[in-house]
């Protein structure tokens, strides 16, 4: 891949130097909601008034006790959400990594349901988790801090290369299970497909108590109209018999307040009553006026929280927008670089020319632009052609992100270049 | 142990037959505050209002980011209670349990610092615990559910058998640590001196890793005036060399709202060192906007929670008192019975004659006074004299008191005359 206009060049050169004079200071680092979304659940604040405490079950919300799943308004909700009956649903916490982090933790050392402790980092031969990437960081994160050894999988346009997964699964015991960001992916915006999500929900295993931890983030999060629709892996699982294989979470991090939303959890009959018992070890129970303020905030409806989406949606659109111009306008046509189109979500995901990423981000970091570390969406932190650049557009304000991505494009053609 | 009197168990007869003909229903499980203590907080609701959600060091609470420590303002107070450095303090989720919880799952994944994994329930040689007793269940549960093997260690007046835990800990490298509520301690209401303090601190364990989680959770609960000096386990170890053996941690729990509250661990720099690490694989942060409310409902000021926890002082008070009063009433002077005179805390522990509690329990249930279950305060749920019985008073109103304590006085006379 080469530059056969030296203009293009020496544009990208005059620019990026005017910026480093001009001394930036940008941060597109991480997928963060901005001042105005987050000005969006304000009424959040006060929404519990003195008096006023007890949930629709009576459970007085200031006092410990009550339901350990978390209040019924809330449970019915993020039922709604995950499509999982609100019985089998558990809100708690701040933070749906604090449910896979745990879930993970207790599959090592007590077992899931059916199976025998996945043993820790000691473990004659390490347990295996196939991860779909370019990922989110996080779930990369945790496997490698408990020695899960991560086996990369490819994402497609429809999701995770099921074929390939199969492969892995089928033959290795070893292999216990993945996690998947299965609507608007981190970082790449696919939405499984429904022969996807099936092949997932049935695909023969190695390992008996083999788990999916889906990880619907972004459920809520389209840019324009409802979000995409994605297959039910639930009830996928149930029909091939693979009931206890879906462990589904999302959160409200990104709805309401960056970590002081609400987190759920939702499972089959066997996989919850294994969640109520280490939770019973865990903790007292949640944090239930947080929960009862959200679920007066929401009037205890899900259509208000979907239209509290379509306001943050407003906010996001031309945020993404302006990358998506920017990139075009910089980049389009010149071979050096692809990236998605994202229909929701938080993120853009950019390819350069193998070899490029860390170069490009180092160099847009030297003119104060932050970008996520190269490798990031990569397990072990290694991408292995380097070349996947994550840009997350909805913190800053529409002009810096314009500043922002125009300057990143440069540096992709300045490495391209071999400047 | 024999009952002279049978007009004293005539008496008692008499009145629990009638109390079983009224049919109560009054519950002595658990320590949870009462709703006029909770009302006490409720400033806390609202504390934080729109426009208004930085912390003193200009973090946006409503979003991620900020300290993975917790907020400054409530660090320098959790510092103050815990007498540890702010520095070396973390404020995070809504229980200490979790805090306790937790260290014990990564001290068996990963290992504290300076050891290797403990291990989890198939390891070869059990990891074991020192377990004052009686104490409380809940730490117990985290042990069993780990097959960590418990070992009991007598409460006494003035802390546990230092003698006997010296003698386990330095015999076997597979006793790996302890749990201690060291003030007003959960039942027996006892505050460890500074002998039995110094003796946790500077005591040969011959695991290196030993660790002591001190949970003072009622630190601030003090009946009256100001609460028992608790040496500092912290500085202690420091002292003689074990400066990470001591982990302490506390709650609000108690203090402003049951399971919506505030909690926290201290300890050495390569303990704190350690907590960052896991805390950072597990979660984004904790919820920074309930932080911030409870810092501005005490206007950042340790001075603010001990005035608050006087009015706590004032409705625990008197029901304590009720408590002794029925209790020596009842059965002062029978020799049937002898019960704690705690200062502060939640609880009265009472002892019947061997072989009694399991029974009086039961009997107290049939005319529905519900107790903590009999055996609850020692490993596996198992009182090897069969004698104690927690009663927990804060949560129910002054003469509900008065008739269960009556009640479970007189169940006592009836188990002790063989009825």
């Amino acid at each position: 891949m080469a530059l056969t206009d030296p203009a293009v060049v020496a544009a990208a050169r005059a620019r990026y130097g005017a910026a480093r004079e001009a001394g930036l200071s940008l941060d597109m680092t991480r997928g963060k909601p901005s001042p105005e979304q987050l000005a969006c659940a304000h009424g959040l604040l006060g929404a519990v008034e003195c008096e006023d405490e007890r949930a629709t079950d009576g459970t007085d919300c200031r006092n410990y006790g009550g339901d350990s799943r978390g209040l019924p308004e809330m449970r019915a909700i993020f039922g709604e959400i995950l499509g999982v009956d609100a019985e089998r649903v558990f809100v708690g916490g701040n933070a749906s990594l604090q449910w896979m982090h745990d879930l993970v933790v207790q599959a090592l050392l007590v077992g899931v349901p059916g199976g025998e402790p996945w043993g820790g980092p000691g473990r004659a031969a390490p347990v295996k988790f196939l991860c779909p990437c370019p990922g989110y960081d996080r779930h990369f994160a945790v496997l490698e801090r408990y020695g899960i050894e991560m086996l990369s999988v490819a994402m497609g346009d429809d999701g995770p290369d099921v074929d390939e997964m199969a492969r892995l699964a089928g033959a290795d015991p070893n292999v216990k299970g993945m996690f998947c960001v299965p609507r608007y992916s981190n970082p790449t915006g696919v939405t499984c497909s429904d022969a996807v999500v099936e092949a997932i929900a049935s695909m023969p295993t190695a390992a008996p108590d083999f788990r999916v931890i889906w990880d619907d983030a972004y459920a809520l999060h389209a840019f324009d109209g409802e979000p995409d629709r994605l297959a039910s892996l639930y009830d996928l699982c149930a029909t091939h018999g693979n009931e206890d294989r879906a462990v589904l979470v999302t959160s409200f991090s990104k709805v309401t307040f960056g970590g002081s939303g609400l987190a759920a959890v939702a499972a089959s009959p066997a996989n919850t009553d294994w969640i109520r018992e280490f939770r019973s070890a865990q903790t007292i129970g949640p944090n239930k006026l947080n929960q009862l303020a959200h679920a007066r905030f929401f009037d205890g409806s899900i259509a208000a929280v979907r239209d509290h989406m379509k306001g943050h949606a407003d906010l996001i659109r031309p945020k993404f927008a302006a990358v998506l111009r920017v990139l075009d306008e910089r980049l389009g046509g010149l071979g050096i670089a692809s990236w998605s189109q994202p229909r929701g979500g938080y993120f853009v995901s950019l390819d350069t020319a193998p070899g490029c990423a860390r170069a490009v981000i180092e160099m847009a970091g030297e003119a104060g632009v932050r970008l996520t570390p190269a490798g990031a969406t990569f397990p072990y932190g290694i991408d292995p052609q380097d070349r996947n650049i994550r840009i997350a557009p909805t913190l800053p304000a529409l002009a810096e992100i314009e500043t922002a991505t125009g300057l990143l494009a440069d540096c992709i053609v300045l490495v391209s270049a071999g400047e």
